[in-house]
């Protein structure tokens, strides 16, 4: 070992869901949207003049934020972008949660969470999830120096209440409650009308999953002015350009196109009911879904078999091998055909025959 | 002010050049490359299907971390990428500076170094360069946790040699010593060769000079294997994918082409030696500069009133209103149209007429 290594940070990084290079997979294993962006997009990429990437981007990056504010009826001053939603997640940890008291999210959420709470040196407590695998609000009105909640959280698929958010929001006007909203295209009713009432309110989105372009790295946050203000200083303190050009260009040419957008969702959601049959008649079980997922254990088969079984025949789904979660598998909702080629591996790994799909 | 705004993390950004929206601007104030990249960039973004960006990047944006490996001749598992220079220094920061010892750097240089440290709370102390802007080694001979030097410096323009670089790393094998070379391949001759030598010497590089790419937002840095896996730690406890499909595939396509690099660079090489003649001849006095920009200073007129008047004609240079350095601009080199528009206004500013520029 080397002398300087007796100052360095050192971390366990959060572990992403493989990315395998093959070509002929089904890939339901890392919450992507099957179907393509606006074609929008594609005319942005193309009348995009490269040699304008010899000069730096618009550092406030105001035509994604205008598309963005324009969106959700908000100000651009009201909007915060960054690459991908980790980005946002990891500097608003890193902007309010900076107190002795510690962060509150449930036991079973995102595990990034965790991990922004290590690198940044964040106290932080999990509050259980009840057998249903929901929250209880006032598991939450106790001290603390911030709350991040997933809804609908991941990787459950579940939903909480407009509600209940807003009961955590009033009850801690100590701290800011970060809700991370990356799903919530797919079926769920947004707190962000509640930006308007609380100035602790941090409301977390994502183009990854709903705007099928995980592959740009958008993801932007809606708050009070304050909120945003503070972010952005701590974001410019970091980097002074993190959107590119590109970038750019492709999140507001996505933003002008809704009608694909919403019919891209609504795919996603009738293909999803339909799983949710499907998986039942495979003998799964799992709480209700809001996302573009389903959080699936068997009710005899390990969920370690089942997923290196699907493997072996080149279908992809995302499984920890965490306690309390170990025995559940996380499967993204696919194209009809790729979810089609899901069940018969299933009924052929599973043994069932009669099952009419 | 509300409740929760006592326990956020408040910081004075850094404050980057300006980035006018208007178009008819001769722009010489954030080191921007005056020629085009690669036409290989344009190929790859003509060839690249838009549907890809439904899934996510690769997270270790393996052909563009190949391609820096390659010019290097050093391995993937030594090239560290992010999101421009300064996302790799940020990350670089956060890593590596983690002792209750002051980190070391300049008095005078890149400004962002002090703003890392704010805000990751990082104890800092600057040291003074000589009267001809340079470095003195032994300086850096005592207690530290750590050492950033930008080689050539910026503002300053002023290249330190190799051996004072070594002098330095090999004196601190306690500490990470960064050389930020952003503006290494305007002439100056690089540390890189050391890094063979010492583990705890990290090398910062970017795309956004000398490969005409400020727009892209790519940066890398060169280690030995234990620095670089440090670092992606961190970095993937930040955020799991930071360079997005267009990004990875434009700066490979840069790298296919190291000619079209080559000839950009030794055109603005060219440019600042006329330039460095001409600005003489008009009364200014400067470092000599090995980077893209001279820092040059009027020997009777204030850099504040050159820089309004040159502002009003649409040009616009880089000034700091910082005790020191206040009566200094720095001159981006753009075209030789560019500059000789710049001698012309500023001939007319400082009301010389018969020089033969």
């Amino acid at each position: 070992m080397s002398d300087w290594e007796n100052t360095v940070r050192c971390i366990s990084p959060y572990v992403p869901g493989e990315q395998p290079k093959e070509k002929d997979i089904i890939k339901l294993n890392t919450n992507e949207n099957p179907y393509p962006p606006s074609p929008k997009v594609r005319e942005a990429i193309e009348a995009f003049k490269y040699g304008d990437l010899r000069l730096y981007p618009d550092p406030d990056a105001s035509e994604l934020v205008k598309g963005i504010a324009d969106l959700h009826k908000s100000k651009p001053s009201q909007v915060f972008v960054g690459v991908g939603s980790d980005d946002v997640l990891s500097v608003a940890f890193l902007t309010f949660f900076y107190s002795d008291r510690p962060v509150l999210f449930p036991d079973i959420t995102y595990s990034f969470y965790d991990v922004w709470a290590k690198v940044y040196n964040i106290k932080y407590e999990t509050v259980p999830l009840n057998g249903e695998m929901h929250i209880n609000a006032d598991d939450y009105l106790r001290v603390n120096g911030g709350i991040v909640l997933a809804n609908p959280n991941a990787p459950t698929g579940v939903l909480e209440s407009v509600d209940d958010i807003e009961k955590i929001v009033s009850g801690n006007p100590g701290s800011v409650v970060i809700v991370d909203e990356a799903y919530i295209d797919f079926g769920g009713e947004s707190c962000l009308p509640l930006v308007k009432k609380y100035d602790n309110l941090l409301v977390v989105r994502t183009f990854s999953k709903s705007h099928s372009m995980a592959g740009i790295r958008i993801g932007y946050a809606i708050g009070s002015e304050k909120l945003i203000k503070y972010m952005n200083d701590v974001r410019f303190s970091i980097n002074s350009y993190t959107m590119n050009r590109l970038t750019i260009a492709c999140g507001a040419a996505e933003l002008s196109d809704p009608d694909n957008f919403r019919s891209n969702c609504d795919k996603v959601v009738r293909t999803r009911e339909y799983a949710k049959n499907a998986l039942k008649r495979l003998g799964f079980e799992f709480p209700d879904s809001k996302t573009n997922f389903i959080f699936a254990k068997h009710e005899t088969v390990s969920a370690d078999l089942i997923f290196g079984e699907l493997k072996k025949r080149k279908i992809y789904v995302r499984h920890w091998d965490k306690p309390g979660i170990e025995n559940y598998l996380r499967i993204t909702i696919g194209t009809s055909t790729d979810m089609r080629k899901l069940y018969d591996a299933l009924s052929a790994i599973l043994g069932v025959k009669e099952v009419q799909l």
